[in-house]
């Protein structure tokens, strides 16, 4: 690519609609940002390289999808079928339904169907100008399993204008193997899938699913610790369906994120603060399973802990592939901003991966991964459900993706 | 088209899942169906037509969304993040901003604005599988801009592969020049407007929006007798925010379809199936509103009454390009089963069109005019959020869109 320099364009740098550069331009090079700013301060050093108009069009950092159960096998909408037919939980579970299914389909998939049941999903959202991706394991619950999910993870990273972020969550359910042994499976997660999983590079952070219906606070301690010796940062699906504390704890771990948080006090709030945890609330799922009970969004603005949105997109809970229509959500649903909304699929989605320094904001000596919006105003981001308003993706200073 | 047959397909001719041919054909000359059924049994007349395989996709009728506001000027995202900061409606409106901005917009507008705006709106919806749309006027509020919006609204139907009727909202508010003058303006469109405009062509149903802050019961029924008069269908935006009694009211007028009806009771129910008039959901005004009275389904479907399914699409309470989505929202949030979402968007919204002699069903006779899907399942269909989920549409025998 020749150094280029993108203008005619309305500048978000930070997911900050009222911070912004009305007649910008972005001088690319060997990928990376080297200058921006107000088109008519374009430096001389860079005022004969090659121009890109993008025709008045507003550009904001690539978005950031930090939560999301992307590679599975099977779908659950025989299920969702059921379930609107009147056919209970009970009775669907004692047929192999639930997340067992997903499990089972899971392990027998192999790699190339996972990866080719993924993209599908994983498309629709690069259409809407993600560009870095969090993506979990829990649906192998095995070594061999759960490394083939995080296997298909990174080679969607490789295939794919995204980056990836992996993460174990060995603790997401209890694997029917270990029926009625979750203290063994814990210990089996602890002392052979994740070592052995981090000693081949397939993990960058650590998640548990800390619920009655999950795994307890003793047990996500564990899960903890074992992360911290291997060096890895740790996160939690926490107070989700009952405010179990799982939050402070995994502040206690200096979590760099938690996640669902409906049932979240003010002492876990705290916590949270005190740790520098982010918030990372998932509407699709709050409005797929029809919770009632909001996340505490004012106890977290009261004490200023920074709220992602994500897309949470899995096969029981968020069939989601669209990061527009949970961010209306987050408004619609949660009552976030249109700025919390847009900061929360920016520069707080980057903090949420620990990735702050390399995703969700603009800036000179950053990667050059941008997206380009036709809409008059950001607040369009928001308000529109289910309007393709992404016109095109840059990544890494290449058009990465153009609509239509 | 030379004389075709479709086949490796599953079809679904009228929206009933369990009512599906798993290795169908369907044969096309001159756009129409000449017969479709087992691939096994297709006679030998069209055994040596040109053959175009589908791949073992699902086919279905074209989708039919059959209550739109499509057609206007400017967008109200601005307001909608203005109300999340905490500004009161009241502030907004006395800035000018509700209804009147848009009646506004459209009325400074040039067809050919409103045009390429509605497009954008109407791509969307053609890229799911739509092959059939109503679009209402409403936002002129005299016969000027009403005839434009109505002109507009023609015009996409000639110039997109879809079949477009039109109706005639100009009861949707009070324009402005008649402040405190509702009834002159009533007269206005019974004597003036709605009488010019069918006389062009323009009006293929009548529609009222009655509620205390639309129109009264007396004023629709003006209106309905106009509309009588003129031999035009009638139909209701009915007991969204009241229970006002203009369901009974259209029900009486031999109404085609009332819409909303989050309010409607059980005398109302029972005027509908009396009247065979059809119940319009549109669970994304429901939804963007954060309205919490439920539609009465239960009651609904005691009294079977048909229940059709749309998008509403408008700026103010349903900023909707999806039919999907909304179709999930059906099931979601109105718990309407997948046989009911996907009759609802297929024969029932035709029937609350009065064309269900021609949309919503395939069969001999009939335009070729159906959708092919990606997806196992046609649970999917009402599952998934925000997955492109069709491949190709065929409208009229042609092939209208093709994905990617
Ligand atoms: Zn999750
Ligand atoms: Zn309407």
């Amino acid at each position: 690519m020749k150094p280029t320099v993108w203008h005619d364009l309305k500048l978000c740098t930070a997911g900050d609609p009222d911070d912004t550069i009305s007649d910008a331009a972005i001088a690319v090079e060997d990928g990376r940002i080297v200058w921006l700013g107000t088109f008519a301060d374009l430096p001389r050093d860079h005022a004969d390289w090659h121009r890109e108009s993008l025709g008045g069009a507003w550009v904001t950092p690539g978005l950031v999808d930090c939560h999301t159960h992307l590679v599975y096998g099977g779908q659950r909408a025989d299920e969702f079928a059921q379930r609107l037919a009147g056919v209970s939980y009970e009775a669907i579970a004692q047929q192999g339904g639930g997340i067992v299914s997903t499990v089972r389909a899971t392990r027998v998939a192999d790699e190339d169907t996972l990866f080719r049941a993924a993209i599908e999903r994983l498309e629709p959202l690069l259409a809407e100008g993600v560009t870095a991706i969090e993506i979990k394991s829990g649906y192998g619950l095995d070594l061999v399993n759960e490394r083939k999910m995080l296997r298909v993870a990174r080679l969607l990273g490789e295939r794919y204008p995204v980056t990836v972020y992996t993460t174990f969550l060995g603790a997401h359910a209890l694997p029917p193997e270990f029926a009625g042994r979750a203290d063994d499976y814990i210990e089996e997660v602890c002392t052979r899938m994740l070592p052995a999983l981090a000693d081949e590079g397939l993990v960058d952070a650590v998640d548990v699913f800390c619920e009655r219906i999950g795994f307890s606070l003793s047990q996500s301690e564990k899960v903890f610790n074992t992360a911290a010796r291997l060096g890895l940062p740790v996160k939690m699906h926490a107070e989700q369906l009952s405010n179990s504390g799982g939050t402070a704890l995994a502040a206690r771990y200096g979590a760099i994120s938690a996640d669902h948080l409906e049932f979240l006090d003010e002492a876990g709030v705290r916590a949270m603060k005190a740790a520098g945890t982010v918030a990372v609330l998932l509407p699709g799922a709050y409005y797929f399973i029809r919770e009632t009970q909001l996340p505490p969004v004012d106890l977290l603005r009261k004490h200023q802990v920074p709220i992602a949105i994500s897309t949470d997109s899995n096969p029981g809970t968020s069939p989601v592939t669209s990061l527009l229509l949970v961010m209306n959500m987050g408004s619609t649903l949660f009552r976030l901003t249109v700025p919390e909304v847009l900061q929360g699929v920016t520069v707080h989605a980057a903090q949420a991966l620990g990735r702050a320094d390399r995703h969700g904001v603009l800036d000179v000596g950053r990667e050059a991964d941008f997206a380009v919006w036709s809409c008059a105003s950001l607040a369009e981001l928001v308000y529109w459900l289910g309007r393709p308003l992404c016109r095109m993706v840059v990544r890494g200073g290449k058009v990465a993706y153009t609509r239509g």
